[in-house]
Parts: C-alpha cells; structure tokens; sequence
C-alpha cells in the first residue's frame, strides 16, 4: 500500500481487518515498527477522533506524531496552480507539502468540502495536490468526498460483531439518511458505499428522501429506495448518517423529522445494529433511546478507529522497506 | 484513589505532600510506572501551567499525554440529558466520554464556571457527566467550582516552606480576596479554602470584603471577617485571590483598591509568605513591591504544580494496578 | 553557547555548519544527549516551518518538545515594567517566564514585531524580558527585529551547495527586495545580512527601491544600491526577501511589481541559484517560473531548518553540562 485516500488503495479489505482485529487484541504486537519515524497529522478542520484515534495508532508503533492544525497554528493555503497570491492565501500547497514531506515519514491531511462548488470538491484537488508535491505517503483523514479510515473502521466493526452471531448469511446492512440541522458533506455516506460495494460480502441498501441521490460513481451496487420502512426490513446493520444534495449541490432540501430513526421502526429489522460515525446530534439524527440502547454500536465503532488507523500506519510503513 | 475532583477523593493529604516531595528530589523515581499508559488532557478553556505541568509530570512517569483543546480544536459539548441537540452543540458528552475512555488511561478535564447560573454550574453537571460516561479515572484541571490540583500544589508548598521554620506551632494562613478587573471563579477560593479545613493543620482565616462571602460548604471551620488587618496580624502564610460574589452569584459588588496587599499591610504578619495562583494581574490583585521581594513565593508555588500533578498521577495509576 | 538570539551568541559560524550538516548525514548521531530533557516551544505569532523543524530537531536529539500557542491557548502576556494591569493583558512576562523556566531546560520564543513602533521593535523588549526572567537557555524562534534560525540554515544551504561547485572564489550573494500584498517586519532581511556580513566569507550586495533602506547596525559591511540588474550581475546566490520601510517604519512606499525576480533577469546573473525563507507569495514576490525551476534552492532551505535547529538545541545541551 503506497498511500489511503480510497478504497481503490486497498489489495485486500478482509486482510485489512484481520490485522486490525489483531492489533485490538495486542494495541503493541509491532511497536517497534515505527521506531524514528514521524507521522504529522493536517488539520485543515476540526476533528476529535480522527486525530485522536491517529495519534493513539501512531504511538502503538512507536512513531511520534506531531499534530498541526493549519486553519489555527498556520495560514491559509493556496492549491491553484498558477495562482498569483495577492489575496488571502499565504502558502501555496506546492511549496507546504514537499518541505512537510522532508520532515516527516507519512503525512495524514484532512480537508473538508466547500459544499459550493461540486466540481471543485468532487476533483478533490486539495488532497490530490498534496499527494502530488509531498514526496511520501500520504493517508486521508476525510477528504472532500471520502473518509476512508472511517469507512475502514465500519467494516472491521461490522465484522466484529457478525462473526459474533455464527451465521454464514450474508448480512443487509442499510445505509439511511437522517435529518440535520445544517448542510453536510457526502463523504461517509459515498465512502460507506464504496468501501460495501468493494467489499461485495453484504446485501446493501441505500434509502434516503428523494433529492438525496449520492454519486452514482460510489453508489453503483446498491439498492436504492426513497422508502425507509422497506429498507430496514430485516436489516442486521444500519448505519445512521445526514447529507447535503449532491444534483443540487450542498442544499437542504427536505428535512422531514420522521426521517429519524426510531425504536419503533426498527422492530421491522433483524435486531439491528445501529451505526454512526459521529459526532451525532441526539434528538436529530438519532434519538435517545435508540443510542442508549443495546442496538447502538456508536462506543466500540468509535474505539475501533484505532485499529483501523494503526493498521493503515503499518501497512504504509511495511511497504516503505 | 480512584479520581481526582476534590479533597474527598484523598484518603491522605499528608502522604501525597510526602510523595509530591520525593518526586521534586527525584522527579524520574517512578519513571516506568506509566510505560503504555496514555493520559488525555481536555481544555474546555484555556490553561499555561495546568497544562504543561501535567504534561511535564506525565512524561516523567513515562506516560504519553496527548492535549485536545476542545473549544479551539473541536467543537462544543452538550451536557444535558436528553437535549434536542439543533442549536450549537455538536456532540453529546455522553457519546465523547466514552470514546475518550477507550483512547486514554486516564482523562484530565478543565471546565470553567458560567458565572451566570449558580445551581448548575454548583452542580458540577460538565465534570460529573464527563465522569459519569468516561469509564477510565478523571482528573479536574479546574471545575466549575473546585481546582483541587491547585490546593494540592498550596499545601505542598506551605509543607515545603514551614518546615525550614522549625516550629511546631499551627501556621496562621489567611485567604485574602482581592480587586480584580473582571468577575472570576471561585474555584480557587473555594478549594483552598477546602484543603485547608480538610488538612485540619492550620489557623485558618479568610478575609474579604461584605458581599463576597463563599459558600460555606467549603469555609466552615475557618473563620471569616471583614476587617483584613486583623486577618493579617501576625498571618504565616497569605493567600491572596480574586473571586466575583457567590450570593447574588457572579457581580463584582464592590472593587476597592485598598484591599490589594502591600507591604505595609505585611508589617502586621509574621514576615509572612504570600501566594498566588497565577495568572496575577500586577499591581491590581497584587503589587510588584511584593511580588518582587522575598516575601512571595509564587514561583515555587507554580513549580511545584509538577509535583502534585505527579503524584495524583502516579496514584491514579498504582489504584488501578 | 548560552542562548541563540543572534549572530552574536555564535562563536564560530562555520562549526555550526559543519556540525548541521553532519546531523543531516547522521540524525541520530546524538540521540541521548536531550534524554529527560524537555523544550518548550512558545509561539505568540503563527509558524509551520519553524515549529515543526524545531519539534523534529528536537526528537532526534531525545528531547521531549512540548508546543505553546500562547496567542490562541493561553492568553495576553504584559511585557512592561511597572505596568498596572487593569487592560487586556492577563500575565506579566515576569511571572510566566521563570515558571516556565521550571519546567523546561530549554525554552524557545516567537514573537512578532508591530511594526507601529520602531524603537520598541527594534529594543527587542520582549524577548529581552523573556530571557532575563526565564533562568533557563532562549532560543530566538524569530523576533522583532531578527530570525538567526533562518539565517543560519541560509549560510547551511548556501555551503552546502557551493562545494559542490569546487572553487576557491568567494561566492556572490545578493539579498533583493521583492513586492508583497502587506507590511512584513524586516526580520528575515535583517538577520540575513547579520549572518552574511558576520560571516565574512561572502561579495555581499543588497538591493531594494529607494526608501527601503535597512538599519545600518546590521547592513553594515555590505553593497547597498538601488539597481537590481547591477546587483544581480554574476551572483550565485540571490536571496528574494520582501520587508517593510525602517526609517518611515513599517509602511509599503512603492510596491513595483518589476522588482519581482524573472528568469530574464537571472540571466546576468552566474547561473545563480534562488533562496527564499518561505511562505512565499507565488507570482508575487517570486515567480512559478524561478520556484519550479532548478534555480530554486527554496525546498532543500526550508529542510535543513531541521539541522540548524538541532546544531543549536545541541550546543546548548552540551553547554549546559
């Protein structure tokens, strides 16, 4: 593995969680993999497990990490090429990311979409030149449109817990919309598709209002239905997520609060399981109830964020030598 | 000991001035006792020396600690049970803390006070849900109404100067408020004035102005005036600090000028030592003439926030073995 | 070498370089020598190079380094004597400094000058204040007036490549004003000529439009003109370095974009290589043409700042034992 900015940089998802299930069991089993390597983490928005959980992954190998929060400790960036930087950008990502390359073994960069312009977004230039000028692996900690380690983090979850229940079905698992109270990214939700349609080893649905249509080019394999009731019939897994139009990009359209999920509607499921990358805005998105329940997988999804970001850590380092 | 929110939580005070004392003689005593271990340091608002003290006495028991600067690097925490979450709040503590819990041994959490609500910030509702969910040993950085690290840190260092006195006679320590520029906390006072009553080796008097009592959950067994050249007289140790009014909650009722020490007040006391919490605002909460002499031991005292951070570290640590 | 606030606390430039390029070779070479010692890095103003070069230089020499953003962590400091502290600043320099010097064995500082007041600038109060109070080594992470971590890797970069041209001729340097969008302070410049000057193994010219003279007490012993062609005839190395008037301080008089550095104009020169501190403002300052050509030295500059940082942070280590 040469970098992890899709599911495309993957040879083998299942081998992916098998490690990490692995490292669960034994967090220091290789921590001397990254002895005097050093791993900087980007931050060009705000997040709290995905640094975190990075962090922690970084240190179980033996790496530093040195965490730097662009958008707070630096200045604005330039990607354009071709820019003349007369206006608020300071740096030009040309010249940021090979002297971050020069100091560090792996860069990790997380960019958030504008949500105003789905071209621009959708090329995910920022990520891409980056990649281009870095001079070393470089992992996405949620790019414009996807979040890998995330969508990593669903499948060894996922895993986890079926493997638990002794049946050789293939699991549904159900991706659904729900209401927010501002506009969202589609990187989950597309990353969630592309990661389950890679992996092939499940029945997938996608249910959502009409006018939430994700990108067909991460949606492809899926079921797709604007009635939810149907979706969640006898789902083993559901995974909670909002996002912004994709046609009409970055808008509410509807937010219709009987999108929520609910006890009562998952009666129809399998006893399902119920997923989120969180954060999560109880009482929106999800009720109470549900997550204070024994359906919520939110706590161990979470926490296996570790083992999908050490995993990765490790990959890219093993194939470094 | 299995957290650390307010003297309650110290079977001892005495054996951990004693511990806080070796580690000072040697601070890498116990330099293995945190190998593996990773300690989480929570700013809900902003510290200089709560954190690097604590990160400095981490390192020294060979913890690694990593800092989240929640207000600045995430994103705001909801506390309420059963919040409808559609304003500002983006993640529920209920869903953090327990993440955190799984990335970190030990979790260290500052919160300030609203000023604006006394039942709930009295309550403690942040720090008592943050350890309601976190599942690992929490440690307060500063609450809403305590600073126990803070109390910990005076006492060890009251020890520290009284013993070089040769004398078995109580010291008299006087709690003095002084002006300030904007309403504070009462935290400090609060606490200090908790450790000194639950310690139990003192004479000690609190000093302040009419209209700034404290809440007597904290004060009883010290005695109280109004009049601080009484308070003075032949004092050991004066503890001097702002605090905005607990009664008529969070005013500045009164903001007299000539109750900021100074020497000549001093000549009253026993030559006696002066401390501060820090930050001090020079010549306002307390005059350069006596920051500057020998009279203040403010240095010392913000020093020796290693040692007791080391120690309620290092117990944390040995409890859960 | 005691601190390292400029040129002046340098004993012998060239056994620093000697010993920077040998960590490049070799990092590391000195692994124990910073073992239980700890660097605490305090920013007042942004940086990316200099925080993260200084973070890495660190580690190499096992010294565990610890980031301040006191400007966004923390709060206002008070740098003047006497001052009564009833405004915005929270804490005198005088309390900070020496607690920080506590809990560190090296302390480095960045601090920005206003640009509206020349003499204080150009007194340095800050970092003077910072040192006598501190009781532990400074290093200068760029201050009012001066930035020696940067000029040192400049002379680093500039031997570094000049023995690869095998001549005994003193090489050409020229330092040239380039255009910018805002005021910057005259630091890099400043210390650029300290360096090149106290070096003495340089033709050292320095261009710029009229009104943008430097102080003298560091331009001293150079070529000053105002004829950009004439300077760059036959230089090896062009140093491209904007910065703000010094006797009507801190004002943009003329900001003719013809003094931006073209290939055209290079080619008087000795097929000269470019330097720039960085950020740069592409197509600004500097071209995309010259940047993304060989003759730009920019990236592998920006790199060795890692050398000179730890060269620095060695010498104080060993100086202190």
């Amino acid at each position: 593995m040469k970098q992890f900015i899709s599911v495309y940089d993957v040879p083998n998802i299942n081998a992916l969680v098998e490690k990490a299930l692995a490292y669960k069991a034994n967090p220091f089993a290789d921590r001397q993999l990254g002895a005097d390597k050093r791993i900087g983490l980007l931050f060009l928005n705000p997040s709290l497990r995905t640094r975190l959980s990075t962090q922690v992954a970084a240190r179980n190998l033996g790496m530093e990490a040195i965490v730097f929060n662009v958008d707070k400790e630096g200045w604005a960036l330039e990607f354009e090429e071709g820019a003349i930087m007369s206006g608020n950008t300071v740096e030009h990502i040309k010249d940021a990311a090979p002297i971050l390359g020069q100091y560090f073994d792996i860069l990790c960069i997380r960019t958030f979409p504008s949500l105003k312009n789905r071209e621009e977004d959708y090329s995910e230039m920022f990520i891409h030149q980056f990649i281009k000028y870095a001079g070393v692996p470089v992992v996405s900690l949620e790019s414009a449109t996807l979040h890998p380690l995330q969508s990593l983090t669903d499948i060894i979850t996922i895993q986890e817990h079926y493997r638990t229940q002794h049946t050789k079905r293939k699991p549904k698992i159900v991706l659904t919309w729900a209401p927010h109270v501002k506009p969202l990214p589609q990187c989950v939700a597309n990353s969630f598709s592309q990661w389950i349609n890679a992996w092939g080893e499940a029945d997938f649905v996608i249910t959502h209002p009409q006018d939430y249509e994700l990108a067909e080019q991460f949606t492809k394999g899926a079921a797709i239905t604007h009635d939810q009731d149907a979706a969640l019939k006898d789902a083993d897994y559901v995974y909670v997520k909002n996002w912004s139009t994709y046609n009409d990009y970055g808008k509410i359209y509807e937010n219709d609060p009987a999108w929520m999920l609910t006890e009562e509607k998952l009666k129809a499921s399998n006893n399902a399981k119920v997923m989120h990358c969180l954060p999560v805005r109880r009482n929106v998105e999800l009720s109470d109830e549900i997550l204070d329940s024994a359906h919520s997988l939110v706590t161990q999804q979470a926490g296996n964020r570790v083992w999908a970001a050490q995993t990765v850590l490790a990959e890219l380092l093993q194939s470094g030598k």
